[in-house]
């Protein structure tokens, strides 16, 4: 474990009083957050993990501390299975982790760096959409890895896919499959994915000459079932229909194929549908979804081992984009009886 | 985020007294299921993700402590509800909630108490099937309340549901559509729900005389949609199919209905099918699932109330039996085209 850091050793190697040491570790909003930025990367240069091992001595013997997944939506599939490779990478090294259903926002991070210091995490893998305040604030605070959704204004460590790239091999699948009148079902554009996959949407679109409709942008405000349903049974309503939707989650694009039947549209006859994510819920549905595979195990294992090299005071660990696969199922089958 | 909706505009909208929505709120047991359905509807429809939403924000200062929630699959949609009523109930109090994908044994129960000493947990809510010793070995070290998976040898308080009648109002309702081949697709047993809701199946198929086949007694393993599309796939192939499926959970019930079309049947003509959850899973397939509501969100918010009751000292909080209703789609309606 090596010998522990003294609050003493902090405070000399970063030429701030022992009082502001403390007041970055207890009370960090009354500090500025260039002198947090300071105390902490000190904290990080004299072994930032004997600072944290001090907890996880063989008394408990428990793990060597906690590593942080902070994920939007509990509710949302898609997340099991990155968490999963996490869990697998954080475990070999000895690591236990929870998982914080939060979108911390930059007026909200004082306290959330409260929390993340209160229960001991040693590091944080985040899935949220953050804005760039809010993650130096946390990095500055412990280690943190970017998973999924990056933020490119910060210089943090990520692995995350193309969403542009991938977006527009799903979206040129459904031209040609025959699919002239396009419609996309995305998120919040807070979100890096929705952004990415909405910009390839576009391109596609643009390069073919199709003009996207009024109204066959839908957004909806989070990744709900009942919420996409609901907005695509309006959209499906008008008496000019899309004949192709690109869906930019599973979950939307269960909700096209439900919102289609609803409609009296086949899927996919009248209807071709494109999901995203490659989860249970492209199998689920009938007809089942073509969809975009992302390696989200890998992914969640890949960005624990970037935090676990952070941890150990690695320079600058490698970013990685990972590739994605378009898996195609019923939904863009028409030979399909 | 929009403002936030305050338990007065709730009681008005709703038309019942502030009492009662604190009733709802904090003692659903003594609300009438009709007017908690009321008040529920109201909160929703005020626009329920302001309420949930307002945690977000900068107003929120900083939690009391932590409460940890303790899941056995991230990946089952079922538990996401729970916890979010468990959020809430928290963050009223000033806690914040974080989530533990773990079903400590016996043997790694020390490990466990470790971890949640090392993150200062206050207290913690488990939704996992834990063994006695495990349960009394956590709640001596922080105060425990159980939901849904409920261990009736240990003395600790649980809000949980009727499993065995549930399960039994689920296949009475197959028998009254003229089922008579009938089948179960159940989880481990060492789970109370599948335990109690394999036990109303036994007992409604013998009070009306229906001898169960080899073979359509299935358990899977997890809760898992492959491994139970599998299962049934294999049911299914044998030249004498069930008429009738109980499946212990949407997820296992979508897996039916994926595996009866693979195998030719059409449900609900050759076959019908009731689930267990009422997650979207169950408004998802083709045709929509037949199911039994959770009230999840207030098994989860009533849980982390009594928790909070026992953090503050409270000698013996009343545990709870919530009610659970069938709710019919078109996997069971025969008269459906």
């Amino acid at each position: 474990m090596g010998s522990k850091v003294t609050i003493e050793q902090v405070a000399q190697h970063s030429g701030v009083s022992l009082a502001t040491v403390s007041r970055v570790l207890n009370h960090p909003e009354l500090v500025s957050s260039k002198t947090a930025a300071r105390v902490n990367a000190s904290i990080r240069e004299l072994n930032y993990s004997s600072v944290v091992g001090q907890y996880n001595s063989a008394e408990f013997e428990g793990g060597a501390g906690l590593i942080m997944v902070n994920i939007p939506w509990l509710d949302n599939p898609f997340y099991s299975e990155i968490v999963r490779g996490i869990r697998v990478a954080a475990r070999s090294a000895g690591f236990d982790v929870l998982v914080s259903w939060d979108v911390p926002t930059a007026s909200a991070v004082n306290d959330y760096c409260a929390m993340l210091r209160r229960c001991n995490a040693s590091g944080i893998i985040t899935l949220s959409p953050l804005e760039a305040e809010t993650i130096e604030r946390i990095d500055s605070t412990i280690p943190l890895v970017q998973c999924c959704e990056v933020n490119p204004e910060v210089d943090v460590p990520f692995v995350t896919i193309d969403d542009f790239a991938a977006a527009r091999i799903a979206v040129e699948h459904l031209v040609s499959c025959g699919c002239s009148r396009l419609a996309i079902v995305s998120g919040p554009d807070t979100y890096k994915y929705a952004r990415g996959r909405m910009d390839g949407f576009l391109s596609v679109a643009k390069a073919h000459g199709i003009d996207i409709e009024d109204g066959w942008i839908v957004r909806v405000p989070d990744n709900s079932y009942g919420l996409a349903h609901s907005a695509v049974c309006h959209m499906l309503e008008s008496a000019n229909a899309p004949d192709g939707v690109f869906a930019c989650s599973d979950t939307y694009g269960a909700a096209v194929i439900s919102a289609a039947r609803r409609a009296g549209l086949t899927v996919p006859g009248d209807l071709m549908v494109v999901g995203f994510d490659n989860t249970d819920n492209a199998i689920m549905t009938t007809p089942t979804l073509t969809t975009v595979n992302q390696p989200r195990y890998r992914m969640g294992y890949t960005a624990c081992n970037i935090l676990l090299e952070r941890m150990k005071g690695a320079a600058a660990p490698q970013s990685m984009t990972m590739e994605t696969e378009l898996v195609v199922r019923e939904s863009t089958t028409r030979s399909r009886a």
